[in-house]
């Protein structure tokens, strides 16, 4: 058994797709908790968009990983040993884990889980960081009201099938674009998506976006950017909105992609807003309690895609932008 | 003296910028008024960007002028019949006059000028459309609070003058973008803007917004979209928000420009919100009397900027796309 704290570190920025060339391995002896901090062994590692972009020099919201440091990730483990008042050994912890077997962690940005709300993978899902940001994003910043004709793209990552479920929940008619014949039917037979646009195969997406919401569009959330982005500003509604979630299409070291339809938002009355998820801190508890309730009820559901191993996720970072995901990734560090 | 209604009408769509040979000269009989409808004599017409748009075959948010139909204009003139009740002959009213000398309105969207606020040329811009735009823009739209940092593009136009002093009235530091070494001497010296940006002079537009606001853009309002926008869109704070008033860069048939950084809205929790001046009708009245209150203190200056006589309107709405204009572009019909 590995009693060492396995560590992958960036050891040089990518300019496309981030993968192993990008990190290499190290292993330290496990380092003890100091007085506010719990010695970790690592679960699962979430494996998201915005870590790309954490690797460029100037991320721009966050400081970029250091070359030679551990990559940042969030995740969640079993605790080995505290000195966190009121953490225990035994109990399971989210938090700023990065790639690595057994972190110690810091009080700040770590959080005992709650598994009266959901189980440890409903915490990297739902309950983590990927349901809050459709929750805050659908509602605090997208103004998400019953029979809103929703759009949603990357619907079948982890991000956008939330979004979408929780638009059906709330009485939204809802549309997915998504990449591929088989996540565009998962959408509808398993998510309970109104309808489903595959963009590989559709010829023009705006003519496309505008067959799936004949009267346009109220509510667009964005992880895609680009081409994708500006399709659905061609269909917006009268005070439509757009959540600029994330823009998984052009962070990929390609050229940019110039947005040419953002002057349709002055006649239209539309707005763009931006968000980052961390600024709702304040009112996560609200939105897992309802989050929570439906999990209980059945009424939302989410796919996990696993990958098996801490050696597999800079594997799992390009996958993710080569679309071959579907749901949720992540990685399972130990049971 | 001409007795008859002097009109010009669309005869032809512009692909590019409008000039004369879209419009034809016509002469009808002057037509006495219907019960609710005044018979006016024109003084001044207004000539604002949006015309061009509203020459588009699809406009958007408002129908098109059709072939064959007078030019739709907003203006102020004096009343020489009445069947309105509360107006009168010698009364002044502002209304959607056209292109004519002596157009016969309706009761709806024609309005009797309260001169206690301030004179005929006032109603003509900071109490007309000019100044509620700009108005509405800056408060509703884009939350103008006290020590923002404010850019304006179209800066030396109508609506960015107005713009950039409401700004300054409410404690803000203003940077105006307008095109030549003369409109910008008078941004500042004339209008109190504390810095302006030559468009035409500078090298990289983004560099000149990060010299003139080193810490960054609170709130763009803008006039003028395409590369103006883009470069503004680099130099955002957080929670930065940008007002899309107009987009004259975008309208004259040329190429339209792609925008790269809206991206940057996601890491920015930045907002980019679109609006028309009307939607806010109901709230005239309550800024009508704090732009007077300023007029009278003498904190609030327009330039009109006078063409004489009817038929120089085709010239004028084509001098407002090169930006030959400083100030509010008024055709002067009659005294």
């Amino acid at each position: 058994m590995q009693q060492g704290n396995r560590q992958l570190r960036l050891v040089s920025r990518p300019t496309g797709f981030a993968g192993p060339e990008h990190f290499e391995t190290a292993v330290e002896p496990l380092r003890a908790p100091g007085d506010g901090e719990v010695l970790v062994e690592s679960l699962y590692l979430s494996i998201d968009p915005a870590m790309r972009v954490w690797l460029d020099e100037n991320p721009g919201y966050v400081p970029p990983v250091g070359i030679g440091e551990v990559m940042r990730a969030g995740g969640v483990g079993r605790v080995l040993e505290s000195r966190i008042p009121g953490i225990e050994a035994g109990d399971y912890v989210q938090g700023r884990l990065g790639w690595q077997s057994h972190p110690t962690l810091p009080s700040e940005g770590t959080q005992k889980l709650d598994l009266s709300l959901g189980s440890i993978e409903d915490w990297m899902g739902p309950l983590g960081t990927t349901g809050l940001t459709a929750w805050f994003g659908m509602r605090a910043v997208g103004n998400m009201a019953r029979g809103d004709r929703v759009l949603i793209s990357g619907a079948a990552g982890a991000v956008g099938q939330m979004a979408g479920q929780f638009a059906k929940l709330e009485g939204c008619r809802v549309v997915g674009i998504a990449g591929g014949p088989e996540k565009c039917r998962d959408l509808v037979a398993e998510f309970g998506f109104d309808a489903a646009i595959d963009y590989r195969a559709e010829g023009d997406l705006s003519t496309a976006i505008a067959a799936g919401h004949p009267d346009g569009v109220d509510l667009f959330f964005d992880n895609v950017g680009g081409e994708t982005l500006d399709a659905a500003l061609l269909n917006l509604r009268m005070k439509g909105r757009v959540v600029l979630c994330g823009r998984i299409s052009q962070t990929a070291g390609k050229k940019r992609y110039g947005i040419t339809h953002t002057g349709l938002l002055i006649g239209k009355r539309a707005r763009m807003e931006g968000f980052i998820v961390s600024d709702f801190g304040g009112q996560y508890g609200e939105a897992r309690a309802w989050i929570s309730e439906k999990l209980k009820a059945g009424a939302l559901r989410q796919r996990l895609h696993v990958i098996e191993g801490l050696d597999t996720a800079p594997q799992g970072l390009a996958m993710l932008f080569r679309g071959e995901n579907t749901g949720k990734l992540v990685v399972k560090v130990s049971e």
